[in-house]
């Protein structure tokens, strides 16, 4: 068993009406404040009215920066660093989902680097120092709100790099459930294949670790299951909403990892699908997971499928392993395919094997894949994703 | 459901041979170290001088107040408080268990407190500055390591109060599960209960609010199920004390009460026969827990003990709920007093009921018990404890 560090200082304000903390949160930080968000939904929704609304109750003076894409792009953090810079922003402030969020984290580290961004994303510079982050969650998907990492995408190298450090880890995080009741369905369902892909990485793992985090990840994933079909047939249902938001944290931010020192599998492979074709990560995350789980199934990995199945499926264990693993595997795609209702195939939309090659070799290299709970190498990698067609 | 803030800043070292941060992690917050510890257990174990080996290399200055009890005093507050008013220390650093880590909280805040510490738990004080505290915990059991509260004694007085403050937070507490390898099997058994019954107090509560903390609470009773017994009958298996002391800080530092707004039951009532017959917390606990469960079971009750037994014994779910809710609490019963061998009646540690009256009427007084999972009044509590005899 692995010692490990655990240090997540972010502070949440979960639930309805916790918006009047705001002023005096991003007051503790800073004057300045960038306000950061994407395509505008969040001005349709009256949470920017309400948002804006706090910042000049509490005299802070606002500066604004828009449009930041889903896989956001390098561009945007550039755009972000440089009005920073000039304006000497004290302390940003993201409104929305992981994309947003991820987008800020590196805004606030480019501010501090003389160079181009793009190298802080591929390790030739270091995250030296940050801004501090507070965020309004309107997503309840990626976890971007409590860890310290994100994931930029280069639309020149069609590169998607996922980096972090400590200093990105956001101050203070508000999530308030009904923020996201005007979440489609097909978003909610992308956010709980994401969720349970986070949980999935890290549970999916041989080494010797805490039994105690694996109960954890057994509950958090039980409430996945639970609460995503009724969260996409009643986006007002609260009980369903809260349930995911604070799974999406808890996934994600570093707790259930324990001493775990393994490289995470399906994320890599997906990073290369979204850098090429700009696919919701959450749908290619759902199409990558089952079969990949299914590729790793031998004598030796069986154990942990038997205990996932008996402890998140309740599926019998006196049953042989190997016969609760298969199961469990279609245990799996039954709840991403037919209860989320997402696409299961690569060919569903629109990938073909053309670029397999060159994905499969990049997800290994950037992934550190032979370090994963059943090591992958390129052909490995390039076998799954044909299983996906 | 309610809102809540979630704010855990604590940073963990967690495993084997983390002592190499503690200098570098004390010198982030002062030179002057009071070291706080009890008995000299440590003294024996050889933790002693590591520790103090640790803070030498730092080139930190050291002082030491030792001697703090079990069930710890105002009167050993009152010392502390006074050395780091005399000394001007800086920094706290607890070695112990719940007793001395409780203790140095309020050493810390009675150093910026002119009167007599007792007002401070008496609340005719208000904490408005504490010293940094850290710890290397010794005792998986009270969760102080992580947690912003503490419990005192006064033996003048025979009262025993727990009180809090954000500003008592630890700010490190190195966790290493090899330092109670020496634990005895009657003291892991203590710890055990009073872990069990941290969980237990949450748990069961009718408000509405997050499934996904149910389930994590589940999985750490669970966990205590299954390792505590382990831990009793090999002191040095690692795994099981690894998963008790992880469990011992989740238990209680904040993160599973979630929106929940109750007061707990058993733990008043057993700080009112400690605070009169000195006994182990978790003894008390431990004696107290299966027949409050069952004062508290009836119809409406009910679903929270079919939902416990289901879920941490894996009880016959086509069971009606109230058969599930009995053989929960024999279950229960079963661990505490059987597998954990722990005494199951006040007679056998020579508790008569010539003090109920005066404990009844005071721990439904200072644990507001009538906003417990079921309300108690005096009576109620007076049952409790001669059902208990």
């Amino acid at each position: 068993m692995n010692s490990f560090i655990y240090d997540i200082p972010t502070k949440v304000y979960f639930g309805e009406n916790q918006l009047g903390h705001l002023g005096e949160e991003l007051g503790r930080y800073g004057k300045k404040v960038l306000l950061t968000y994407g395509g505008g939904s969040i001005k349709k929704s009256g949470l920017y009215d309400k948002v804006v609304a706090e910042i000049k109750k509490a005299g802070l003076e606002l500066f604004e920066l828009s449009g930041i894409e889903p896989n956001p792009k390098v561009s945007s953090v550039r755009a972000g660093a440089e009005l920073c810079k000039k304006e000497g922003i004290e302390v940003l402030l993201a409104v929305g989902g992981g994309s947003v969020i991820d987008c800020t984290k590196f805004i606030g580290a480019a501010t501090f680097y003389d160079g181009d961004a793009w190298d802080i994303l591929e390790e030739k510079a270091e995250i030296t120092r940050c801004l501090p982050i507070l965020d309004v969650l309107t997503l309840a998907a990626t976890g971007s709100e409590m860890d310290s990492v994100g994931v930029i995408s280069n639309s020149e190298t069609k590169d998607k790099i996922c980096q972090g450090s400590p200093l990105m880890q956001p101050k203070v995080s508000f999530l308030d459930p009904t923020v996201t009741y005007t979440v489609s369905p097909y978003q909610t369902a992308c956010g709980a294949a994401d969720m349970l892909s986070h949980v999935i990485e890290v549970y999916f793992n041989m080494n010797k670790d805490l039994y105690m985090l694996d109960t954890v990840m057994e509950g958090l994933m039980k409430t996945i299951i639970k609460y995503a079909p009724v969260a996409m047939a009643q986006p007002d249902n609260y009980e369903a909403r809260a349930n995911l938001m604070w799974v999406s944290s808890w996934a994600i931010n570093g707790f259930v990892e324990g001493g775990k020192r393994q490289s995470w599998s399906c994320h890599p492979m997906e990073h290369e699908l979204s850098a090429i074709y700009d696919i919701t990560h959450g749908l290619g995350l759902a199409i990558l997971t089952p079969k990949w789980l299914e590729y790793c199934l031998n004598e030796t990995t069986a154990s942990k499928y038997y205990q996932f199945g008996c402890s998140v499926f309740g599926l019998d264990a006196s049953l042989e392993p190997m016969e609760v693993a298969k199961k469990s595997i279609a245990l799996v795609e039954e709840f991403l395919f037919r209860t989320l209702g997402l696409k299961s195939r690569l060919s569903e939309i629109e990938i073909d094997d053309s670029n397999f090659e060159v994905m499969a070799a990049k997800a290994v290299r950037l992934g550190n894949l032979g370090n994963a709970f059943v090591p992958l190498d390129k052909n490995d990698v390039i076998n799954i994703f044909k299983m996906c067609l």
